[in-house]
């Protein structure tokens, strides 16, 4: 008798099978749904010139830094856990941090610039909600060692390539900002200085909260805070009012020329109330330039405003941003859990981090990239009804029926022959009779059923059974006779021409057969 | 000024860019030869009708149980900590305790019996060594609800010709053994009985290690204990020496006839040899009952004493296993650390758990199932220098160069006219000269430079460099003067005409154009 028997049996209790909240499985038809999906972006990234990086799950707590955007809980957020020799590690919770450990780690060796891509889950200790995981899948592509506009363009660029091959056309924008304009503009409302820094990334956290808040709630938020339904409340930024309207005066600038607008004219007016939002802050026109050439290059390569655009609600939540911050939103309408008539919002986004590598070295170290919220972006092409994800789900295998137990070897033969001719197939495992049998390949989808009886077997035969004509025929779709004498949903046929027919029963089916 | 580069100021010392030990990252040629490992590995599990799973990579640790081998420590071996409620959670060891919870989760949705297939890292929090990771990766395949070893040999066929898909034919044998053959020899050495199962599993797991100690060391460990050459001493299973001894006999029956020698006798005295080993006992003498009918199955699907066989000194080091046990070796010579000539080993390996479901439920589930251990399958791979993992890496992106910086615009529309052909490309992204820019291109692997001057731009034209070409003529290997005149290792052409002679010059070069 085995151990795990003993323990069953002196165990009463049995455990609860559940996963912890926030962690969740994934079944085969989703799991190939996603995988193409993902097999497209990684074709999308390695057109452009990205190459595969992966890292490990475990990193060292202080490689990873604390840059996630929860301030009011230092502590959380990560997963974290002693080693040995009581250095701490944490689970990785985004795929950038390790990026910079890596750079960092093998800056001499690199080709630089560095274009690397990566695709993986990446964890987080919060609170889970409704399509709020504390396990997901990002996608990333980042540039090491590119210090200019131009390294920030491609990837705006590449993010809507990514968007247009996924078939996603005409229902995205890529909307861009630069830290150094918002900078410019709290400069200009008097947020300057290393002492105020902690204060202006309380300004951009508001101002990344507009879509969700509205302009009023971001206005409490740049104020003395914000009570939301449940009573809960946060501490605002702390502005006076003149302050606070400077800045949500720059936020509410119209970004959208809409149709049949004078385009010129529009972006013309635009950036003048950028300038006018900046006011004489270096920084802030240093900003303004360098989204201006990221347009012009954007437009040279034929990405117009309609695809690629400056918007002045983009912040980014993350602190690490230096420069240009980018986010890819999908522009379709969906319906909110509270019934209300919404955009899909971000699927992406990133910017650029140019002191993240630097400190692990003594030297800044330009960079810039974006991540795909894997989850996010699945969850807009089911709604998109995508047609790279229908017909996702193969068609089951073969099943090959047990009739008489002591036969096995024989039932064995028949799946071997079938697979040796790449035909999916197998052999029924469970104890249960004909009828359960049969509810078995239904399940499991099964196009053929193969059935040998002892007398098929004396004779040498097998019977054949069409499932899927089987079906079509219960649902009284082919009534025609005449039609179903040429296409029987079940027939015998010699043991030795089994195969050939399974096959070309597969083929009036599939356009693979089998496969 | 950003927070980031504020932060970068006020601190002097730099942080160390290294990984926890055990822990390592991968580049693209290697990420790219493992997926093509993986895919084959998939479409061999897919053709016998197992269906793809995916849990999470965090469980509760009381749902992964305490099934390590390693029984001295037996709180370590797996990475754990606390949730907000004070749950603990874990990062899951392996692939097997995650799919008992999933189906004991989903028992009634499920189609019976259940054939599902996962890949994915597991976590060891134990003492990394040379090729011992503390993530690695698996790839399991399971048959749950399934009761005979009908399931068994399914398993061990589908082991057998995924190796033979990957390119190991003749080069493996899958070894086949029966926990209750091992629980009849103990049986029959006076070791039955609950209060002995502790006992049992010492053996066991001294029979595992034969292999790696031999038979003196093994004997050791089933007396009073081994001392290892760094003096370290590990308990053994106190049996007295008649004990051992029938032991080791069985362990040590030879399993292989050896070439020309006659196998149906020799298979007959091998038994014999089992059945003296179990004597009376009933468990053992159902184990060899079992191990016959599995025999016989692969038989008759064409499977050989030579690919699938029986096998006394397989064990298996986990505690959960309560029937048939296997693992492919490879048995290929291969050079260990000392210097020593030995078989590569194993790769793979699994049993029949049918307790492991059970613990979730008031009755037991049965199932079986494997585990490939994918690094050392990936390097056996390597070492027998596989087809598959050839030519694995893709060839580098076409690079334009980049002469005078304000004409970014100019060579970002270049590199955008590529790419719209579906040829990998990149614009060069960095700060260095035209030699720089040369050497960047040569690690980056690109076959092909585009290059414009000021002098080209006004004449409307490229320069196209045929960096293969190059290579071959710099290494004096193209010294055909004719032949070098046919085929210029650098060109100039019309800008309109760029994509085609691109083109040309891939095309030359791989038999999929820049793809």
């Amino acid at each position: 008798m085995s151990k795990a028997e003993n323990r069953a049996e002196s165990r009463p209790e049995t455990l609860k099978p559940r996963l912890p909240r926030g962690f969740i499985d994934r079944r085969a038809g989703e799991i190939a749904a996603q995988h193409r999906m993902l097999e497209t972006i990684r074709q999308s990234f390695e057109l452009y010139g990205f190459e595969a990086l992966e890292t490990p799950f475990v990193e060292y707590t202080e490689s990873l830094g604390k840059f996630l955007p929860d301030l009011d809980r230092p502590n959380a957020g990560v997963f974290s856990f002693q080693d040995d020799d009581e250095a701490w590690l944490s689970l990785r919770y985004d795929l950038t941090a390790p990026l910079a450990r890596f750079v960092a780690e093998h800056f001499d060796s690199l080709p630089k610039p560095y274009r690397s891509f990566r695709a993986g889950y990446v964890f987080r200790n919060e609170k889970p909600g409704p399509g709020r995981f504390r396990q997901f899948m990002q996608f990333d592509a980042d540039i090491v060692g590119a210090p200019t506009v131009a390294a920030d363009a491609e990837v705006c660029m590449l993010m809507a390539d990514t968007l247009n091959r996924l078939g996603l056309a005409g229902r995205f924008v890529v909307k861009v900002n630069n830290r150094k304009v918002l900078d410019g503009v709290m400069e200009a409302a008097g947020l300057a200085g290393a002492d105020k820094a902690a204060q202006r990334l309380t300004v951009l956290r508001a101002i990344d909260k507009l879509d969700r808040l509205g302009v009023d709630g971001v206005r409490a938020l740049l104020g003395p805070g914000r009570k939301d339904e449940s009573g809960d409340f946060t501490k605002g930024a702390g502005l006076d009012e003149a302050a606070a309207e400077r800045i949500l005066a720059y936020v509410g600038l119209q970004a959208d020329p809409g149709e049949g607008a004078d385009r010129v004219a529009f972006w013309e007016r635009f950036f003048e109330g950028w300038h006018a939002a900046v006011g004489a802050s270096e920084t802030g026109r240093e900003g303004i330039a360098e989204l201006h050439a990221m347009m012009r290059l954007c437009g040279a390569a034929g990405y117009g405003h309609d695809v690629i655009r400056a918007d002045p609600s983009v912040v980014r939540g993350l602190e690490y941003y230096t420069g240009p911050v980018y986010e890819a939103e999908l522009t379709f309408p969906v319906t909110n859990e509270d019934g209300q008539t919404v955009r899909f919002g971000s699927v992406a986004g990133g910017g650029r981090y140019d002191g993240l590598v630097g400190r692990f070295r003594s030297e800044p170290v330009p960079a810039t990239g974006f991540s795909i919220g894997v989850s996010r972006l699945f969850s807009a092409l089911q709604l998109t009804k995508s047609p790279l994800l229908a017909g996702a789900e193969a068609p089951g295998p073969v099943v090959v029926l047990v009739l008489d137990r002591e036969n096995m070897a024989d039932y064995q033969r028949l799946v071997t022959l079938l697979r040796a001719d790449g035909i999916k197939a197998e052999l029924y495992l469970g104890t249960a009779g004909m009828k359960a049998q049969m509810k078995y390949a239904d399940r499991r989808k099964a196009p053929v059923a193969v059935i040998q009886g002892s007398n098929e077997r004396l004779a040498g035969e097998v019977q054949i059974k069409d499932l899927i004509e089987g079906a079509r025929a219960a649902e009284g779709i082919a009534s025609n006779a005449e039609w179903k004498a040429a296409r029987p949903a079940q027939f015998s046929c010699p043991e030795l021409d089994m195969v050939a027919q399974v096959k070309a029963v597969l083929a009036r089916h599939f356009s693979h057969a089998g496969e």
